[in-house]
């Protein structure tokens, strides 16, 4: 059995990981901590998990974190870098569900996240966990970074593209909608339901913290570096992100057959048959990127739609595929569950 | 393995039960009926199930019913008993999520759902899916009618309150609320988006088919005849009923300790601690009842909150559950996912 | 013109004055206070004002208000009473859309909102600004007492059963379901979208503080005092409230006659013919509460539906009705808007 | 007064023309005609209207439209097509809210909408009634097409760029979100609330029927051919659409400028501060556009944020404009109402 902590358990990427974590076969749950719900069982927070998970949330100085074969951070931005090396020194393997290790120049992480970084010699050893990339690095690693939502949803549509060199690199638009739980579980005017139900509105279109990651990730993978331009929308709705891309060919390609081809092996990624619109209750729940691809009147606009769970390929469900792969598991242990539909 | 077939998988009852389905461990589905998608990939209309459920429609009249351990009906009423003769003749269990055989009286039955009943007789020997009460005869059945989502609320939430005698039956009242799912997938004006978002109201006031069910089962827990008053509501959400549940105390209880031991042994319900108020997303996508008894200011009124999945508890779930019974699994038998929360 | 204030403008009763103050034809916008906003334009915050309110929000020490005729206080419980006073010595109107003065006994009011009262002479003087019974009081008032959201609806529907004394007082029973909006426009978790969407539950059901002033309103129809049992729910919509009322008869009555004639006068009151089952959007945005009235089965319990959009006949258009007739205009002046559907 | 007539108010679009012209202080509703319901009370059908329209739908051959002012047309494609000649010939001025008289070319409409157009001579005659643009050719025209709710947002989002030749057109794209509503009150499945709450998905990428309308206005602002991607989507909203444009800009603009200087006139457009993110709640029930420009990071892709009601500004409210401008009344009479927020 792996020994699982997660430090940071009060969130939606916290509960999710709970909901994942309870019924995955080869996982121990050890301890949650909360500094400020230190002493109550997780399930008077969460009573989905009720008769899942016996514990309760403990102060971060007194979870045995240190006994643990993988910590889970689902904190906010800045608190995995405190922690990391003293865990990793005893042997736990790290994975950051926020952003401290995902972008790897130091001076541009702490432009967009307004902080000193705490470990940058850390960063190098990290791996950004994106398996559909990464899967061999991944396998050794000690310290993941758990790729951000939009991220996640914006390189998986764009990566066939990239990798074959055939859009133009200055026309990448990312036009990305996002359910309202992205924006985490914190008490605030934008997002309470009288707010944002009923309603649609772009936000952060002058820069959102995810751009320099999907920007490093489009370079990485484009050889050369690229900035596409990236808007998020928010959507009166729990889950989903649905990114909408948009690039221009500069050769023919088969679209559908490019990208049949590069997820044909992907346990988590579904390219769906040409024509097709996919909806993102369709991977509600479930660890899953369903992905179209549209060449609207054979013109030279390549339209790409790309839908994750936030929660789940986006994040917690994207930890445990990457927890699975470092710990040796087969990589869709504990994530079986078919989304739910309606 | 059970062999698994399904009668009318193109509603929400249907969806649901492949994605149950689709996933228990002793299960193979071998056939799903439509008349009118005969030919279609099940997976191409419901996109979660792609990867997961590979068979296509089949007319009725080529499907393999007849091989199959078990076959649950998921049509419209009056299907089912068209069709159950047969099977139990070849020896295959039959599971109706209609309500062809839910209520014992032929009169009233054929008063409420205007229509004849085809096989009166296969009424007496079917047995009502609760099995918080029925488990027993559950067992041994060939022939199960499987509960209405309102009247598994409504019944589940009153049981301990009926069997021991402690409320006045005249005041019984049940103020129940659905999610639009309840409706099923047709194309109806009613429960379109723009009807039925951002509004509540009541409906089939003067009388719902629900109610003989519901009153068949408290008459029976009551042991003598009752009638409550029951109105239902459509509430702007996907899944979940809620029953508010009012009765006037005739003798002075411990409600907290009756509900906590009567549904101490089973498996889906869950009693909350006192002054608790079930949210119906506590049990999305679970097959699970959660209650709340409450005594306001101590008054002699009792409110008794009871939450289901009105597609799981309320439907594929407990059908799953009742053949799990029949069949002799482990009754929680994949059924264990977690609800989805947020 | 009448020149008016608002005290606290920045909640949503705040806004939905501001939406029907801007357009009344006799009533000018003099001042709108926030402490914490002082400075920003009020259309800054509300972008549907845009073009229509011009003013900022000012610090409440340096506004006009005792210029004004008539001031509202869309504030917290517990403010008005501070500052009703010294209006009042000035010769303003006051209509407090809070509680300060709903509750004529000063003790109960006192244990319900947890503070002290600081001007309880003034209570006597206050008027209880629900126009269908105290038209009269409210014409020659100083002191308004704007009703609660709940208890407008719920007095509305029960008030031509306890003033014709043909039910069982002791058998009242308000469900109430509000949208969120109900709750305000506070950073709060339970109101976020992601944790009120696609969700139901009750609250408050061991005793919300709108349970007093409900007793004291059905007190004075009945002529003695009654407690009903009131259980308050949240929805996931906006904006609305329906009450289902329950009662048991205690003779025969033509109920449809009995509705339709207590309100036949009413403007803002609206009894649908039998049948009928009024839904919340049906009132969305406009002032109005629309009613139905049903014996299910003709057996002894009535059941009534009350519909009112929380925002407008629960509190901002309600304050805006009870104004013009404090001030001598039509009583439906700036309040003819229909409501909007979808 | 203006005798008005309205074919085809069952829909949506219909009961908005209601709503709107019931409180239109120089309307008179002389007829609504529907074959379906004729008989029925229009308040019936639509309880939001009760007490404000008296008028019965009535079957179109009975209707007296030919003794209107003006009739509006809120059918399906191809039905006034049928009709204008006739009530032109008898002197009524004809608004169509559908597309029969919207397309220019009359191939280009067949091949879109699939029929064969009925009166081809009587397009060149008719006036695409975008008032932003056509005001004047708006006051003398007896035939109005009234422009589509995509087409409405995206030509107003655009209109600035290329009037000002600000941007190459071969980048165009807009991104587009619609309510529900825009679907139309038809029972079909894709847009039940079970299918489109809590879900968000792109639709007609190939090619849908707005498209030809927003190359042909393009075109013209452009004075050249220009055809953009055009990928609409929908959310789960009732109402609202938003658009989020893309182009590439190829000389230096200071673009708040642009915006502000070309609307400045404009009653029902307005360009909000640099910055921006318009909601589409902010215009949710107004006759409003209002539009933000971003520059992302300086570089040469410029986002322009376009919100309407899809049922007002894209429908309704624009016909009722249309209709004040060809009848000489102020241009927003009885369209002054205020966004309801929230």
């Amino acid at each position: 059995m792996i020994k699982a902590g997660i430090v940071g358990g009060t969130g939606y990427t916290g509960v999710e990981l709970l909901r994942l974590l309870a019924r995955h076969p080869q996982v121990a749950l050890e301890a949650i901590t909360s500094r400020q719900e230190a002493g109550m069982p997780v399930a008077e927070l969460f009573p989905n998990l009720r008769g899942a998970v016996k514990l309760a949330f403990t102060d971060p100085k007194d979870a045995p974190l240190t006994g643990c074969d993988v910590v889970f951070f689902a904190t906010p931005n800045g608190v995995c870098m405190q922690h990391a090396r003293e865990l990793l020194e005893q042997g736990v393997r790290v994975i950051d569900l926020a952003a401290d290790f995902r972008i790897r120049d130091v001076t541009t992480w702490e432009t967009w996240y307004k902080m000193k970084h705490a470990c940058p010699d850390l960063i190098e050893e990290s791996v950004y966990g994106l398996p559909e990339i990464f899967r061999e690095s991944i396998r050794s690693c000690r310290l993941l970074a758990n790729p951000g939502c939009y991220p996640t949803a914006v390189q998986l549509g764009f990566l066939p593209l990239l990798e074959s060199r055939a859009v133009n690199l200055e026309s990448l638009i990312a036009d990305a909608k996002s359910g309202v739980s992205g924006a985490g579980r914190n008490a605030e005017v934008h997002t309470l339901f009288s707010e944002a139900a009923d309603n649609f509105k772009a936000y952060g279109v002058a820069g959102h913290r995810h751009l320099p990651e999907i920007a490093q990730g489009l370079s990485e993978m484009a050889g050369q570096s690229v900035t596409p331009t990236f808007v998020p929308h928010l959507t009166p709705m729990i889950r989903g992100i649905h990114a909408t891309l948009y690039a221009r060919l500069t050769k023919s390609v088969d679209l559908q057959a490019l990208y049949a081809q590069r997820f044909e092996n992907e346990p988590f990624v579904d390219v769906l048959p040409a024509g097709s619109h996919p909806d993102t209750r369709s991977v509600r729940g479930a660890n899953a990127c369903r992905i179209a691809v549209h060449q609207p009147q054979g013109r030279d606009t390549v339209v790409v739609l790309a839908v994750i769970d936030n929660l789940v390929k986006g994040a917690a469900g994207q930890a445990v595929q990457n927890m699975n792969i470092m710990c040796g598991c087969a990589e869709s242990m504990g994530l079986e569950a078919l989304a739910i539909l309606p």
